[in-house]
């Protein structure tokens, strides 16, 4: 393995998955505890109902500023407002919701998008039985309006719920009409250009995630398959 | 549930999440090789589609096993067969859906999980507007039902579709009935007793990792925001 030096990049690095992922968590937590009208919080409360330790709660924020006062902890409000322009959530994001399966109808009622800012403004699908349908206040498109809508309703997210065999071809129609970030649900990789972000969610392979650890947990404690209250 | 204890916990360690979510995309790329009747395949070949090095898919296979022929590379059926047994999918997963809204709606049509031996043999809900409604050969029950179905349909995994309000309290019922692992699609963190399995799939969380690679890259290129073909 050879390590090319890279010159550093600027301020702007891109944080690991894993901690914008944490970072979520923290956002969740805050709002809620604002919510119930709590002021301050330290890192120790805020990670211990997430299970993180209050070093790495530390230690994640870093990433994206100073926020914390010694002996007081964090300002709630102070946070969540940082948290939400750290990530991009601080506007709302116009989303297209692509293939209206059921999957694409279950994630247009889906409420964890709409709280947070992600607003879904057009939905295509290629069945000619389905265009021209009118749900709430859209009508589903056709695939061939992709650029035009895109461009007037400055789309720059997609929700990819296509079938696996049409999703990369309909990834790229998606990149040629100038979507920026797509989030594949379709059960298959899909390979897009390096400019345009990309999050993957194949629930079957994740579910076979979840069978390896219970078939392992089995073998690792056989005697404690029984259940436990606690 | 059958307690036959097997004392070397050496051998049957848990392999890192991420190594398992690769060897669930080469089991994806093995199978559709085989429908296209590939008999083997090398490292190189079987990671170049999902862009993972061939260094990477050695260390990954090798922590299950031996599956390699130096000279001839992988033979592509044992291979199958083999992680199919080591990610558990090679028997049938009965599965509770706990939750009918449009997400469990869209579970239940999902063709990711039944592909793969995952197959949903109940479903719950709280509403008494929905117990009693038939879906195909299944039926929505009360969750007063689950302990006596969970058991007689001898159910490992569930699919907890819940409001959040609810998940963490659903949640321990379903342990309580036995349940030994939950696939969280609730927009909350849940915590279980430790020999139960979770994966947990914040969709909002995740659209908010994609939003926030969007910013990044956006900052970084500035002027690599137009399409490019490729």
């Amino acid at each position: 393995m050879s390590s090319n030096p890279k010159p550093e990049p600027a301020t702007v690095k891109l944080a690991p998955k894993a901690v914008v992922g944490r970072v979520c968590l923290y956002l969740r937590q805050l709002e809620l505890l604002h919510g119930q009208g709590e002021i301050t919080i330290s890192s120790a409360e805020l990670g211990a109902p997430l299970s993180i330790k209050n070093a790495q709660v530390r230690k994640d924020l870093a990433y994206f500023g100073q926020f914390g006062h010694p002996g007081i902890g964090y300002q709630i409000d102070d946070l969540i407002g940082a948290l939400r322009h750290v990530l991009g959530v601080d506007h709302e994001w116009p989303l297209a919701l692509v293939g209206f399966g059921n999957l694409g109808r279950a994630l247009l009622g889906y409420h964890g998008f709409r709280s947070r800012g992600f607003k879904i403004v057009a939905i295509f699908d290629a069945d000619p039985a389905k265009i021209g349908r009118k749900l709430d206040r859209l009508v589903i498109e056709p695939l061939e309006s992709l650029l035009q809508v895109v461009a007037a309703r400055q789309i720059t997210l997609a929700l990819l719920c296509v079938p696996a065999e049409v999703a990369q071809s309909v990834a790229d129609r998606l990149v040629a009409a100038g979507i920026v970030g797509i989030f594949n649900f379709a059960p298959t990789p899909i390979h897009l250009p390096e400019h345009v972000s990309l999050i993957g969610v194949d629930l079957g392979a994740q579910l076979e995630n979840l069978a390896y650890k219970v078939e392992k947990s089995r073998e690792l404690a056989p005697g404690a398959s029984q259940a436990s209250s606690y």
